[in-house]
Parts: structure tokens; sequence; C-alpha cells
């Protein structure tokens, strides 16, 4: 349904031709400073129309506070954020509308519900992630906070270039290089290029691919990287809410999201296990770090305060500006006129929704461990051989 | 947390050394035929020690139904599924102990729980999936019954060797070798050989893989495809519940799982909006198919009545039969020597866990579309143009 | 949390001094008629100033759907209703302030949150209702259209007045008089007089007495009784969702209450079960139907189709116009002044809360049976032994 | 559904006539101490048999922990408690199966489900509350541990027989006596009689009461109260979720409950607002407490710190030893025929399901509230003029 997650707990509505879209969200902590700026900047990067490379609408999708804060404070009460539509009287009625759209939502959205939404695909609109987005900076203001969390996602490849470091020579994503740029990789390098990719080159020729794609009227799928670092060890809710069954199921909740993988990911199953165990060392201060980082982050399904890294890919977008011969929801064969520009690709769109899906699985992650850690730690300690330490 | 599903609702308990493994499935239809033995051929399908690629260790795994059920047929209240452990006393504590195995879970569960279980990893335990898998086949009964649902997994790689179904020259997972297989595959063809791949060769060129990295004392990882056949239109709860995404978490939670990619999945990332786009046909009973099927059966979150196909990525187990030079719980550099002999492969094993958590997926999807179709279903019809129906 | 309901899901937000207060509603069934005027006339029944009985200030409380509705049908998408509120910016400090209010909530909520709201017990305002009398009003509509379902609470008690029907020479709840009322009172008789009190004479009283409270600058509980005719049999959720479980917790969620009883209720407790009992007969349409309702339409946890009734029990409002001896936050001694008037007594605003909340129950319920029972059958009937029918 | 608790999950499993009752537990806090015996106490006093008052089946009801615990210690990982039925065949077929017991769940849960469990009843059987009273007896081991919480539940009325100190005369609940014996009763006490009444002239009387009913083969209704001492303050999640709409619910889903109060309850609503409320004062230890507890030590749906009390009402047993005039599922008219002897009274044995659902609410509410207060923990303070202090 609309609601993700359990303590930090996001609600979204909305979509492309209502009166406004956003979201409630209830579990916020108390006592955060927040302001609507610290939620319009992810918002801003979300928009569409900031270059070249996606749809030309510029909408203005200024966010409002609605309730939950007050003096600039958090009240731990649920938000509710709104974005006005400009759009917001449901579409007229014309030929096209005869036709679900090949790969889109419209087809299965009336197997569904039985009603078709003036825009075909009803919720399956992109600015249906606009409350999305909105949620994530809010749990993005805490987690930076109060643990120094960085979430930097950045476009890896555009359909089939790829920046080097991911590169087959180059090791993969367990490769040094890679390993190198999750390391250290900002949000401002990211927005260096319109195609938020931080290997210039290969931004380059994405970029190309994308205009060649967009002169051929067609669309080109890609991938999105995302790193987490300065998660805190202990995240995650085995066995069901293990921390990457939920950044997959945030991640392929995305529209237009096709796989997901996090560590090693496909690659590490060709891997050996000497070859991909992450041997442990002490980290100089007093506790434990992995050599290799081929987890991911994650083991056993919780974090181990290593950097978490993943990757989404996305497909082409369906709606495309050419002619498609396809049928009609009675049957019939016809020609669906392509109508409007569309976005040749939207990866780059894509990345402050993936670090905004992260930042809300890792918010609730936090609120649900801090609830056990607090809950054990008024209780008398274990016995030492119970903590891994030799019983005497 | 240890609860998945939202009306067709499983809860698994256990780990290694405690009584014993099981679940309880609560939101089970009433009235559906359910003996033991319906649920023992896929438990014991998992079992190890099976061939000469598993674990020699022989578990009995015999299910008992404790409750739910009479003369045969479920009362639709909680289902209770037990299997005793063998091995129900915590282990006696011993030097490794004092060692976080390399990517295995002893270090993370650690740090979340602060208590440390006999077996290191706690729920990790591949024994965990027992419940999944009995929950699973009581879910398959059911879409088996009463819509035909077939769902069949197999392995589709191994280490580097993968089916020639999938090879790069024959169209990957949308060419029409692996369309072609996807429609037909049974389990006892996957059964067939000790692997359970269905690409008899590619079959026995994985088994020497596997046997090489037993005589090695290593372990190597490998891919699982699964397709669900039959699964009615109509099913995944948008926004946050796409059916994919419930897949993606499902998959995703299963141990040592790397990723996870649906229809054309990450090589889609390749593709061109109109080569990708699954045009629409009438299916000559009133309806609508698709004629090709990159969406792996599953458009804007919702099954779209064609198959469903996904492909979940698993490591090379992080237990081997070698030492590995690591640290102390407390930091200091030693060696973890091997114990015992390990499974070198768990792929052949993941495959009827991969079937069990589709059909939990499904089941609970069938449930929640169910009940929706059935509220709507007694309201006044809407307007032609709210269907798709060009308006007179 | 902010959250009700689990296939209809009611999200509220909002408090006294933000821009405005609301809700989302997820699970709306798709092709429900539905505008803004069917929603609107139960929040005029729930805004104050509509009589000298309660508070002055005339909200105006006008709702505005912002989605999930287009051409004057649902989508079966997440509605989001919102209602502005006049009052938006935080109070300024007063030194009122230093003092937590008796019986309200400022204390407990700086205990829970440790921030102190504007408006002190920030959640706990009135305006919270709003989302929930909106939320109800969107049920009772699918309610009423699909299963004839009426919903009337009203004044039972004010003070130590009760209606002559529950008096206890008339026999109480389970007496025939009152539940003659239970089977027959209509909204527009409830709102013939201020107090909303179906019994005139009765009401008469309980006006002189509210008056009587409001010049003497105190206050007086109550009591609400709802009925609700024609659920279909068969809803709830045994064994901890039952429907009188959720229908009490549905009902002590409102603010000001302080208990909940269903059919017989405490007076049941003094009968004997051979009195209590309802023994069944033929309802003449080839079902069952009881001759007495001691069990207020619920068994075991379930609707039997009879007419559900409860009542709920309202404290005297915490806020009253004479001032308090009592502390600060520190900790000193004081008085609390004084300030304003205040609702002298809350039942009669009470009534469309309480109806809206049992919608709210309500339509859940119908939801998650429904899904059971089309999911049920679809499978081969059961042996008539499991039905209820001699075996032949 | 069978599911109870957000963080601290219980399900139960299991009726009459299967193999074994009882649950799991997820989100038990790791590190707790924990035996079978510490359960076993609480289920040996729910148990039939104990006295003449109750059923003469001597059910031997041992509990076994399956899984979660290990060297004495929980793991944080579900615990799963199983009791053995005696009885765990389905009842062959007899001339009774053809009627609905009157106030039974028999006609209700074959509405629901459409099939009939041998037990009639399914899940309403009195055996369900083993997996509630075994979870409950966990949450109260930590809450003891951790906060010395105490819970005591006692009869506080049998028919029309009430005990002293909740006397009209006496003040009510409200009253000196009331209040004197809810800060000191234990559950010694409590046991000190076969009613489990703490007045032991009061339980006298009930106890003839009781017999008399026995020998009229009939059966009578009681309330019982409960007292939850030491709580800390800032336990409930408003606005849905406040302290006593969860209580409400765990009450009300105890089978055969009719109403609940909280605090002042009913007789509140016959109260003035200075006299209902609570003044504040300082508590000598740098915090506030109230003078009076009319509230029931909740505030807001938050708990303030006080002791929380209420009152649940139990109708009489619907099973009765006489026969009764009824119909049967088909409609017809006749006479179900009185078998077997049955509990004429509930309330004394019902005692430790209310101590276990208390518990059970409460943990929930304590790592629910634990995670807000450790994640807000590590945030700048705030201003002053929000946390209820004068700004300078």
């Amino acid at each position: 349904m609309s609601t993700f997650g359990r303590e930090y707990r996001v609600t979204t509505y909305g979509e492309s031709h209502c009166k406004s879209v956003g979201c409630i969200i209830d579990g916020v902590p108390p006592g955060l400073a927040l302001s609507e700026e610290d939620i319009q900047v992810q918002l801003t990067r979300r928009r569409p129309g900031q270059s070249a490379l996606t749809t030309p609408r510029n909408e203005k999708d200024r966010v409002t506070i609605q309730s939950g804060c007050e003096f600039g404070y958090t009240l731990g009460t649920p938000i509710c954020l709104t974005v006005a539509n400009q759009d917001h009287r449901p579409r007229d009625y014309s030929e096209t509308d005869l036709y679900p759209r090949p790969s889109h939502a419209d087809y299965t959205y009336l197997q569904k519900y039985g009603v078709k939404a003036s825009s075909g695909g009803g919720r399956s609109s992109a600015r249906e992630t606009i409350g999305r987005v909105a949620a994530g900076a809010v749990a993005e203001k805490y987690l930076s906070e109060a643990h120094g969390v960085e979430i930097v996602a950045f476009v890896s490849s555009v359909g089939g270039i790829e920046m080097a470091q991911m590169a087959e020579g180059s090791g993969g994503m367990g490769g040094e290089a890679f390993q190198q740029l999750l390391g250290s990789v900002t949000r401002a390098q990211v927005d260096g290029n319109a195609v938020r990719c931080p290997d210039e080159e290969a931004a380059q020729r994405m970029q190309e691919e994308i205009l060649e794609c967009s002169r051929e009227k067609n669309s080109t799928g890609g991938t999105v990287t995302c790193v987490i670092r300065n998660a805190p060890a202990g995240l995650g809710e085995p066995c069901f809410d293990k921390l990457e069954a939920q950044l997959a199921h945030a991640m392929m909740s995305i529209p237009a999201t096709k796989g997901f993988e996090v560590g090693s990911g496909f690659s590490g199953t060709r891997m050996q296990g000497s070859e991909h165990n992450d041997a442990f060392e002490a980290d100089g201060q007093g506790g434990l770090r992995t050599r290799t980082n081929h987890s991911g982050g994650i083991q056993g399904g919780i974090s181990n305060g290593q950097s978490i890294f993943f990757r989404v890919a996305f497909k082409p977008p369906a709606t495309i500006s050419q002619d498609q011969q396809t049928a009609t929801y009675e049957g019939a064969s016809g020609v669906l006129a392509a109508r409007g520009r569309h976005d040749p690709c939207v990866v780059p769109r894509a990345v402050p929704i993936v670090e905004a899906m992260a930042a809300i699985v890792l918010m609730d992650a936090v609120l649900q461990q801090n609830g056990r850690a607090a809950t054990r730690g008024v209780l008398a300690p274990v016995p030492a051989h119970l903590k891994g330490i030799k019983p005497v």
C-alpha cells in the first residue's frame, strides 16, 4: 500500500492530476531542527527541467510543512508535507485513452482497480515520488546530525556505458578503484554534470547517449549506485526484515526499477568463498572492521559498520515519442500515436529518489534498533561466554 | 522481524540448537484440503544430504501440523507447523567461539543483540528457512487448486557457469530460448539432476565445479531463477508494496542472497524503450496479452497475467573448510581453524526456498486483491470513460 | 501511532496551531461516488460553535479532497483530505505555559517527546479528530451504498442525567424500550436538539445541566451510545482483532474517553447465563437471528448480523474556566489562572466522532472478511459435517 | 488476527482439539534471564481445576521453550512456547453439533470461515488464552527486572456482589479505600481465596454465589480490576495507539469480555471537571506527581508515572448445564441438551489472563518509547521555552 516503514512511517498520496502530492511522516524524532529548506533542496534535485537531459516542464514543487513542527523544531507528531500540482484537473478524454500504453501501468491499474485514472497509470506517475523524497530529506537530516551518516547516489551506467571504476578490467564493484570512489564521492561531485555521474569522461559519453536517444525519439535505461557511509552497526531486523531486504523492497518500489544488488551482488556469485569472505581486523578504536567489503556493509541482514553500497537497475522509460503498434483496451490492433516529448532517461532524476528511500530505510532501522538496545541496556550484564569472551 | 505478509502472515521461529524450528501461518484460507504430506514434499527437497553436492548430515525434518486443521481441512485459524531439531542443545564452548566467522553473521548478531548464541549466527542459520518452506507449501497448495498457479525455480548458474539459454549469444533472459524454457520447465525436470539445473549439459559442468570447490575446501556462489505461471492479473499493492518490491524483499531475506532482478533486469538497462516495451494484443479470450515479456509479468507494480520471472544471486557460503586469517571479537589477529565439512554451494537447496517465498508473496497479494475486488464488486458500475471505453 | 486500520488505513496529522489538519486514507474501495459534500456534512456536525452548548469559536472547517478522486469517483488510490487551520501560528509564550494543565496532556507530552508544543498537549487537541471524522464519512458512504449500513450515535447521559430508556426501572441497555430505540433512532432525531439526545425530556434537563456547568465555570462528563444497523455477519478478526476489541481500541483512542461497553456491558456481569444467552430462531429468510441481543451483535468477536451497539464514557473536560491550584513543570506550587471560555461538555460534539470511528472499524473489517470469503469461494466445497449439517 | 503488538509481538495458535497451543513472541529483549518456571507459574494460575469453583478437568499445561533461549538467557530471537493438548483429536460428531450454542461463537465462526471446527467455536476456546498468559509472563519478567513494575489483577465483583472498597458509599474507584487497596494489593493476597478477591468478606459471598449458580446449572458474570504500579511515564502512542486504547483492545480481545473502563471510568462521567482534575505537586525527587488519580495513570493517552488501573467486565459463560430452547444451523426449533458440567464463573481464572495482556501492552509500549527516547537523546537540546521552562 502507500505506507512504508514501521517506526519511521511514511504514507504518500497524490497522482499527476490532483490538487497536490505529498506525505505524512509519523515517528519523526522530536527535537530535530527542521525547516522547509532542508527538504526543498532534495525536491529541487528531483525536479524535472533542470537540464537538456530531462523533461522541459518546469514544475515549481515548493514544499510546505503543514504540521508537526514549531519554532523550527519537530514535535515528534506527524509531519504532513505537501507540494501543489500545477496541473490539477483530470485530463480531458482523447483518442489515446483507448490504448493502454505498452509497458506502462495503464492496463494493470485498470485490471486492479476497475477504474481508469485520466492519467492512465494513477499512482505510477513520477510525481508520486515527491512524497518519498520529502520524507527522505527529513530522515537524512536526523541521520546526518545524530550519526554523521552520508548518503550519496550517482549514475553508474546509462545504456551500455558504464563508469570506468565499474568496468570489467577494474575489478568491478569490489575493485579498488570503485571502493575508493565509494569512500569519498560527494553530492557536489555528483551534481558536477547533468547526468550525475562522478566519472566526468563517462558522464560525457552518457550525455551524448541520452541526447542521441532523444533525437531518435527513443529512451534508454541505466543504473544508479548508492553508498551509505557511517551507518551504525546493528541495523536490520532478521529474519524477514534484514537490512538488504528492506533496501531491496524500498528500491524496487521506485517506478521503473528492474533489479537490485548489494555488495558484490551478481558478480559475487562468480567468486569463491575464500576470496569473497571479509576477514576482520582491529579498527584501532576498540572494535573490529573488515579488510574487504564484499558484503556491502551488511552481514546476516545486519549492518556491520562498514559502508553500505548497492546498485539499482532502471529500465528505459515506457513513454517514448514515437508511434507504437499495439492494441486498445478492447483488443483492437492499432497505433498509439506519440504525444509530446518525454524524458529519454530517468536515472539522473532517480538519484535523489534512491537517496531518499535509503534514508527512510535507515531511519526506521535506527529507531527499531535503538528501542532494542535501550531496553536491553537496563538489564544486568550476561555472562562472558555469551559475549564472545573466553570464560575464565 | 520474524513475520512476513499482511493477510497471509508467516511468523517463523527457531535456530540451530534449540528444540524445534517452524512457523505459525495466520490467514490461511479456510476449507483448503491439507495434509502433512503436502508440506513434507518441499521440506524434503530443502533437506541437506540428498546428494554428494550437499552437506552429508541426514536430518529427518518431519513436519507436524500442530493446529488449524481438522479432518484434513484448514479451519481458517492459525496453522502452527513444527520440525524437531536433532541437535537441540546449545553447543559447548570451544576456541573457535573467540572468532566471529568472516562474512558470517556472528559479529553483527553480537553487535545487534549483545548476546552470542552458541551457534554464533543465531537466526542466520539455514534451519531458519524450514518455516518458510513449510509456509510456502501451504500457500502453493491454495494457489494451485484455486488458480492453477505453477511456481518452478531452478539453478541458472554456479560460479561462472551459466545455463545455455541465458548465455550472451542466446539473447539472455529476454531471448526466445529462455522464454520457452520458462513456459514449460517443471519441477520433475529440475530435480532430474543433483544440481537442479534443467540444462543437463550445464548441470554436468556445474556439478564438476561444485565437487572441485569441495576438494579445494572452498565454496562457490550461483543464481536461482524462478518462474510463476498462471498468476492472476491485478496482484501487487502500489506504491510501496509493488509486486516486484515484495518479491525482492522476500528473496533478499533468504540467507546469502546478494541480488534480485525481475524481467529484463540489469540487462534491460542496456535496451531502448522501443525494443523493451511489451506491446499488447488480443489474447483470443476477450482480454489482452503482451507480445513480449520484458516486464517479467509485472507493470506498474501489478501483475499483468503473463508469466512472472526473476533471478536471485547467492554468494559463496561463508563457512569454508580451510583456515582463515582474521581477528577475535576482542581484536586479536589469529587464525580461525576450519572445522568439519560444509556445503560448498547452496543454490541447489535454495530452489525450494525461493519457490516458497514466491508462493507466500503471491498468496498474500491474492488475499489483498480479492478483498478489494469483492468490496468494489457490490457497487454500481462506473461510467464507460472510466473503464477505457470510448464514451458515446 | 497515527495510523488506524489494516486494509482501510487512516493516517491523521495536525494539531491546533499548524497550517492544516487532515488525513490520508489508503485502501478506499475504487469506483465509489464521492464528493466533498459527502464528507463535509459530518465535519459540520463535529464543528464547535453550533449552539450555546459548545464553544463559541466559529471555525469554518471546509474539507478539500487533495487526491484519489476523479470525475466524482474514487480511484482506489490514497485520498488525502485537508482542512485549513484558522489559527496556524504557534501561540506566543505566556505565564500559563509554566504550568502543565491538570488532567490535560501537557505533562505527559513533555515526558514522552521532550518538546513542548505551544498548545501544550500537541495532538491531544480536539482538532486532531477532524481527520477521523473525514475518514469515517468516506467509510460510511461505502457501507451505506454497499450494505445499507446505518450508524447512529447519540448522547445517552450528561453528568448524572440519563435518558429514560436506559434508566434502572426500564431494564437498562437490554430492556425493551432501549432496544426499540436502537432499532429506529435516526440522525435527524438526534440532531433535533442541541444536546443530541433523542429523549427530548432528558435532553432538556441535560441542556440545563450543561448551562449550569458553564455558569459555574465548570465542566461535566457524559456518555455516547452508538448503534450500527445492517452490518453483515462475519466481521471481526479473532483472536486479537475481535470486532469488539477493535471498536474498543477505536473509541478509547478518542480524546477524553474513560470507558467502553458493548451489548449488555457492565450490567451484563450481574446477569445469569440462562438469562443472558441469546437463543437462535429462523429469520424467515433462510438464516438465523437471535431472539434477544445481549451480545450486542457480536459473538466470539465476530458480528452475527444483529444490531451492534456500544456505549462510550467521556470524562468532564479538563480545561475549565476557573483557577486551579497545582504546580509548575519545575515543581513550584501555584495557581494556574483560567483563560477564556471553554466547552463545558464534549459529548454532543463527540457524536459524529464516535460514528466516524465505528465506520472506520467496520470498513476495515469488511475489506478483510471480503478478502477471506472471496479467496475461499473458489475452492471446492467442504463435507457436510464441516458445515453444521447432519452427515447422511 | 492472531498477532498482537508492534515491537513486542505475540502470535498465538491452537484450539481445543489440536496437538498443542502456544505462541511465538518476537521482539523479546535479549539478555533477559528466563526459565520455563518463570512462565509456568502464571500458566498454573490460569489452569482450571484448582478449586471447587472452576471446572474439574485437571489439565497439566506444562510449557516448553522451543527456541530463543540458551543457557538461561533470551537471545533476542523469537521465542516459541508450546503446551500440549491432552485432547488432541477432533471431537466425534454428535446431535448437539446440529445446534449453534446460544451466545457462543459456533454460529459466527461458521458465518466467517465457512468451516465448522469440531469444537464449534474454534479459537474462541479458553485454551487460546494459554499463549497469551505465557507471552505475558515473559513480558512481566522484563518489566519487573528493569523497572520494578508490579501488575496485580483481582476479582472485584461476581454477579451483583462487589467488594466493599468499590461500593457506592465508599467513594467508588476514586475513593480512598480503593486507592489504598490498589497501592498495596499483592498476588499472594489475591490468591488467598479461591475466588481471587482480596476482600475476604466479599470473597466468601462471591464463593457462595458461584456455588449456588453451579447448583442451579447456571452461570454468572463478574469484573476483574487490575493495577499496574511503577510503570514509567511516557508510554503510549497517540493518537490512535493511546495507552488506554491499547489496553482496551487487549482486554476486549479476551473471550467473554463486555466492557472496559480506566481510572474514574463510567463513574467519572458523573463528575465535574474541578473535582475530576488531578492537580500536580512536586514528588520530592525532582519530578511531578498528581494529588489524586482519577486519570488512572494515563493522560492524553500517555502514562504519567502514577498507578495505572482499569476494570474489565466478563459476561456469564454461555455454556451452561441446562437445556436451552433454540434453533439448529438449518433453522429448526429445538432443544440443545446440556452436556457435562461447566465453569459457572470465569473471573477467578481470568485474573492471570488480564495480567498477561496488561504486561504485553506495557512491554510493547516500553520498546516503542525507548526507541524514540534513545533516538532523540543524541540530538542537541532544544531551547528552554520548548521544555516548559521560562525563557530568560
